[in-house]
C-alpha cells in the first residue's frame, strides 16, 4: 500500500462546554497541526498516489473557512462539542467532498494538538 | 477509526545480557519518549475515544514505577531481555490492567529510544 | 556558557484588533509550545544551572492563569496588541518575578505557534 | 503487533519528465529522510523484530547505491518517474532483497522529502 | 531581544567540485528546510519585530528562483562550492537585499539538509 | 557568524547522587541527542566552517568511550555529578582536545534529554 503525506495548519479558537472537558470549558484556542494521508493500493499512470500539488491545495481550501475562526460561532458546530476527534472527522469529510471522485482509497487526517496529543479519524473516500 | 495519541517519556537503565546485543550487554540507559495512541471505530457521547486528561493520567500511572529506575533490578524482569520492543508491550499490558475496561478498542505503545530508533507493540484492550 | 531548556505549553483565544494583521483580527487561537532557556556562566554546587524541577515549575506556575483562558478578557491585556513576541516578554517577565532571585542570568522564551512559526525574547534576570 | 523503526537518509538529484509535475520537471534534488518499519506479530527468542543493528545495516547497504547520486543517470531508472512513492517502492524491494529470507512480516518504507510532505510503501516480505 | 523565525523550504540539484567532498562531488540535491529569523531589540508599534506574513513572503520570493533548480547551472554561482554555509549566505543577502531597508537588525539563515545537519549565517541587515 | 550543526546520540546509566536530585538520585539513564554546533566569522578555501564529514567523525569519537557505560563506575567522573549540563561539558572538552587546532572558533554542545529537556555548554575553541 502507497500513502502520501501532506501537512498545514489552522489557528481556531473554541470551548468544549460540558464539564467533563475541565478549564477547557472555558473559550480558549489551539493550532492544529493537520496532516492529510492518502492510502491507496496502486499508482496512477504517473506514478503518484495523488499528485502532490493538488492533495496540499484541497487540504488548504477545506481549512481555510475554519482557521482565524471562533467555530462557537459556526451554525454547523452549534451544540456540538468541537474535540479534536471530532475536527479530523469534519476535516475528512470536507476533503472526501471537495476531492467529488479524484481520489478513491483510504483518508487519514491527523490534528496535531501540541508536542504531546493528537488525534485522528481515518476511513474510505 | 479514531485515534487519540498521548506523549511522556521514562528514563531507565538496564542491560540487554545476551552476546547479540554487542555493547548494549553493558550496563547502559535510556530515555524512552511513550506515545498511547487509543484507537476506536466510534466516539462516546462527549465526541472523544478517550479522556486526554484520563488518558495521559493512565499512561503516568503506568510509567511511574519504572521512572528513574535500573530495570535489571527488578524481579519481574529477571532472566528477561528488556528491549524496546518488550518494554512496549509490557506498558501496554500494565495500561490494559489499568484501565480496567473504561476503554475498549486498540492500543498501540510506541517507544522512541533515539532519533534514528523506535519499537511499538499494539493490540486490542 | 551553560543552558537548560524546558518545553510546556498552553492553548489561548485571542484576537489581534488591528488591520495589519489580517485574518487574525478575528477571535481564534493558538497552541504555544513554551521554551524557556536558562543560561548562565556558571554551574552551582550540584553542576547545574537551575534545578530543571524547579525550572519546570516555575514555567509551569506562570503559564497556568494564561491557559485555557480567553486573553481579549484579561484586564492586563486590555488594549494591549497580544502578538506571539509579546506573550513571550509577558512570559519572560512573569518567571523573572516568580523566580525572586532564585537564578540570576539570561532568560530565553520562545513560542512556537506551529511547524513553521515561532517568536522569543531574552533578557537579563 | 510489534513494530521497530530505524531512519536514515540520501541525497538524491532527479527531474520528473511529465508536464504534471510542473517545476518538478527541472532537474533538482531531494533529501530523502527514509524511515524502515518492520513489523511482526512475535518476537524472536531474543525479544526482538529484528536485530536493530542489522536493520540500520540492511537499510545503509539499500542506500548507498543511490546516495549522492542522479537517478535519471540510472538504467534501471530509465524511462521511469522516480517520485518519491516509486522511490519509497524501490527501497522496500531492495531490502526484501537484500534480506533474503532473514525476516518475516510487513515492512514499511517512509520517505520524508520535506518537513511538509512524505511518501510511504508497505507490503510483505 | 526579540526574534521571530518562519520557515519554508527549497529542492534542489547541485554538485561539490572538489576531493575534498567526497561522494557530494557527484551532481546530487538537497531539500533544505530553511529557517529565516529576524532579531531587534525593539518591537514596532504593532508589537512586532516584523509582520510575520512579510517575513514569509520575503522568505518565499528569495528562495521561489532557485527552488527546483540545478545550482551548477547558474552563472551567479560558476566556480563557487555551493555548501549549505554558502547557501545559507546567499539567502541572507537576498533577503537583505529584498527587504530594502524595511528591517534593521540581525537575520539568521538555517538550512536544514537533513535529520542530523544544519548549517547557518546570521549578520547585521 | 557562520554555524554548522551536526547530531549523533549516546545511551548510558548514572546515578546523581545528591537529595536534591529525587529520584534521578537512583540508578537510571538516558538517551543524549547530541548536537555539536561549530561556528566561526569565516568560510575556508572550500566554503564550509569545518568539513562535515570530520565534524562527525570528530563528534563520534569523543561519544564512543562513554556510550552504552555506566557513567558511575568512570574513575574520570568519581565524586562528580554527571548532569546533562557536566556532560554537555565534558563532550566540549574532549572535541576540543581531539580537534587539535583543526578548528577555532565557537563550539556549542546541546543534550537532549527527552522531547521536554536540554541542557548545553558553549566557549571558545
Amino acid at each position: 500500500m502507497y500513502t502520501v503525506k501532506v501537512r498545514d495548519h489552522i489557528m481556531i479558537a473554541h470551548s468544549l462546554k460540558n464539564e467533563v472537558f475541565g478549564p477547557a470549558q472555558n473559550l480558549h484556542g489551539s493550532t492544529y497541526v493537520v496532516d492529510a494521508e492518502f492510502q491507496s493500493d496502486i499508482l496512477d499512470e504517473h506514478n503518484v498516489v495523488i499528485d502532490i500539488g493538488l492533495a496540499s491545495r484541497l487540504l488548504k481550501q477545506v481549512l481555510v473557512p475554519i482557521n482565524y475562526q471562533n467555530l462557537d460561532e459556526f451554525e454547523i458546530f452549534k451544540d456540538t462539542l468541537t474535540t479534536t476527534e471530532f475536527i479530523a472527522y469534519f476535516v475528512h469529510q470536507e476533503i472526501a467532498k471537495a476531492m467529488a471522485g479524484s481520489f478513491t482509497g483510504n483518508l487519514k487526517i491527523t490534528l496535531g494538538e501540541s508536542h504531546v496529543a493528537w488525534a485522528s479519524y481515518e476511513g474510505r473516500v
